[in-house]
């Protein structure tokens, strides 16, 4: 015994050392295969330009379960199924009026506006109504008794000098998607927010809204950043300014859709699961590039590279397209429900959600010892510019996983210009570049390897 | 003064940490300037649209002096003037062709092509030629024999594996460079070069060559990627196939231009400089936004920055915006050669050159004591996602103040899309992301700071 323990203290240096070496080469291999032959770029131009936007419900989302149930039967993973799930199903409707009817200075204005999703619409009869601006949720109380009547402007913006964009996003976005809520105990009668993005231009950022079961629920709609300062210049020298709100949003029966789910069985420990991917549904403009093609083509291209460099993984790998992600949720909460029901070990989980660009760390939700042994792998990835492993996080998609004490990552990728783009036309093939799109998806795939070699204890 | 240490070392460790204290909380006061209220992206859409491309010598480089000039003027520098300079002043001329003449697969085709940079034009007669390809100038030799009478397409592809795209390009440009002179004395006609950029696309890349005094000049064009592929692909068929090439590029006598250059005067150092900014001519195609008008605007905002926030300088520090980079680097000799008959002592410089991206960190040259001083930062600036202080380089315009001992600074953006736009019809305003640009000047300026603080001694 002593012996053996002085051996491995003389040794057990060096199998680390030479452990952590092989693990560096093949993470290395990694990176040139993706940066060499991978076929995600030309992948997500044929999702964003042939299948285009996919809103839960719509011909396009049914059209993007079958594009990437087919992309990863060619790649012949060995089992690829979709998995049903029921989804909310909502529609913007044909037309969508917002405008400023009565200003002094410029008679009627449009503005650049979309319906919130999830929102109702105002019909063919319109609102018509004064309005009150607020910079926040937190100043209803302040003007509780000025809002009955009105339409609540609410106009706090993201804080441009937040270097973690999502933090900035994290604090504005309850406007968006509470203030119907929140206003409509005082009478108001309807929502305009203010596009959550550091940008100033005419493009306005759809994105969903919560109602409160037992209250009315109120139209609500995005306006652009610079309709947003435009609307609060002209109300500080007008305050019966009047908006006129018109469209025909509604929230149809729920309807039948699928999360698409392909996998690598694993040899050793079959029944020890990784998860990988992002979000299949889109907002209903733009094409969804960043948000979340992206993250589905990533996840594809994880388990692509591991046959491609004939990697038998020890552990089950599956990429998962999880649907409905932007206005229910309702595919992150299908997965882990049934991944419970049949006992599915999900050792981790990796969601790739915060857009194709180049990847800077990882976010990471978990136990201590989960934490612990995923510091250790930090190192790995400083050469290839990934520094950020402190932030805690994974994604909207894997978190009912946490129930089960799986180990919860999400793709950090750089957030400076994420939400010129977030919920928005501008959301398209042509604003993701090739190599941070690439670079994104070795380093889930580098990651997923050492996730695979060691695994994880909770 | 046992009691002198003594009391040192009990309170110097403190006066430490508050010093450190008091420089993190400038460095946020900069960057939540700049965030807040920095004018370059308003600056940087003047210079690439209403001023557009500046080529050395063009009209639009003299509008570019004058507009950079105005804005200092503006922004109440201390001084700001004209250092004038000698510069070449090349011309693209009217037309440019370069055509298959003779593909038995598709006959005639047209391929997207610029002359480089000081070559000399064909002329009317044009010139039809045969091909021979080579994938770098180590091939010469081994084809030496071949060559005589020929067009010599050098189509070897930057890396796209090496994470480190400047690497990537490093190895790469020499056949741009140097490919007419290398393979002149074995009889060649002219020089085609696949463009230097691992995109693969439509979009030709120009850039400079350099010819070697005593031999024959050829005329030079880059090809696009794609077409650099596709006449691969044909030759491996076709070795018969013949191209021709006709352009009028021309090198005109030398003539007048400036740097231009904004100082705040030092209150403490009058006569150390710190040397800030970018090269103000650009190619004579696309707007010239990431090289370098963004380097330019950076070096022009950290002066503005210092006047905002009422910081008075101990040193001198110039914004100068260096003319000629491209093609003949008179500006940054020019600079040095006036700084030395005035005895300036430049302790250092920072050249922003690699375009508007997300700042990743700073390379440097210099002595180890510079550099020891310099590395002391590196914890201060990793807050705000600069991590990479270790490679060494400064900048070509800054070059030529190594010589009197100055610390040579490049800022380090994140270099993944840079080989897009560079040097092409695609580097333009839109290219350029504002908080991008925004956190570049102010890392930018938050260096500047603490070298004016602490200076820094050779």
């Amino acid at each position: 015994m002593k012996k053996i323990i002085i051996t491995f203290l003389l040794i057990g240096p060096y199998l680390i050392a030479a452990q952590k070496k092989s693990d560096e080469i093949m993470v290395a291999s990694i990176y040139e295969e993706v940066l060499s032959n991978s076929p995600i770029y030309e992948s997500l131009r044929v999702l964003c330009k042939d299948v285009g936007h996919r809103l839960s419900g719509s011909t396009g989302a049914a059209a993007a379960v079958e594009y990437t149930r087919q992309l990863m039967i060619e790649y012949n993973f060995d089992t690829v199924y979709l998995q049903p799930v029921m989804v909310p199903n909502w529609k913007r409707g044909p037309a969508e009026i917002l405008k400023i009817t009565n200003s002094k200075k410029h008679g009627v204005i449009g503005l650049n506006a979309l319906a919130l999703g999830n929102s109702i619409g105002t019909g063919p009869q319109g609102i018509l109504a004064e309005i009150i601006e607020l910079k926040g949720l937190e100043e209803i109380q302040k003007h509780k008794d000025n809002i009955a009547g009105k339409i609540v402007f609410f106009n706090g913006p993201m804080d441009p000098t937040l270097l973690k964009t999502f933090s900035a996003y994290g604090s504005a976005v309850s406007q968006r998607s509470s203030g119907a809520a929140k206003t409509e105990p005082y009478g108001a009668k309807a929502i305009i927010v203010r596009s959550m993005t550091q940008s100033l231009d005419d493009v306005p950022h759809a994105g969903s809204l919560r109602y409160q079961k037992g209250l009315k629920e109120l139209p609500a709609m995005a306006i652009s950043t610079k309709d947003a300062d435009l609307l609060s210049q002209l109300l500080k020298d007008q305050a019966d300014l009047r908006i006129y709100m018109e469209n025909y949003a509604e929230m149809l029966p729920e309807t039948q859709s699928y999360n698409v789910i392909g996998q690598l069985t694993g040899t050793l420990f079959p029944d020890e699961y990784i998860a990988v991917g992002g979000h299949l549904d889109s907002w209903d403009v733009g094409e969804g590039a960043h948000d979340d093609g992206s993250g589905c083509l990533q996840g594809i291209e994880v388990l692509r590279v591991f046959k491609s460099l004939k990697i038998k993984p020890k552990r089950t790998l599956r990429a998962v397209m999880w649907m409905n992600e932007e206005n229910g949720g309702k595919g992150g909460k299908a997965y882990a429900t049934l991944s419970e029901i049949r006992n599915e070990n999900h050792i981790a989980a990796i969601e790739s959600d915060r857009g194709g660009f180049v990847p800077r760390g990882f976010t990471s939700t978990g136990s201590d010892k989960q934490k612990q042994q995923f510091l250790k792998w930090k190192t790995i990835f400083e050469p290839y510019g990934l520094h950020d492993f402190d932030q805690s996080g994974g994604g909207a998609d894997i978190s009912p996983l946490s129930k089960q004490g799986t180990f919860l990552i999400g793709l950090l990728p750089d957030g400076q210009r994420y939400f010129r783009y977030h919920h928005t036309e501008k959301d398209v093939f042509e604003a993701v570049d090739r190599r941070e799109l690439e670079l994104g998806a070795a380093s889930m795939a580098s990651l997923v390897y050492l996730l695979d070699q060691y695994g994880l204890t909770h």
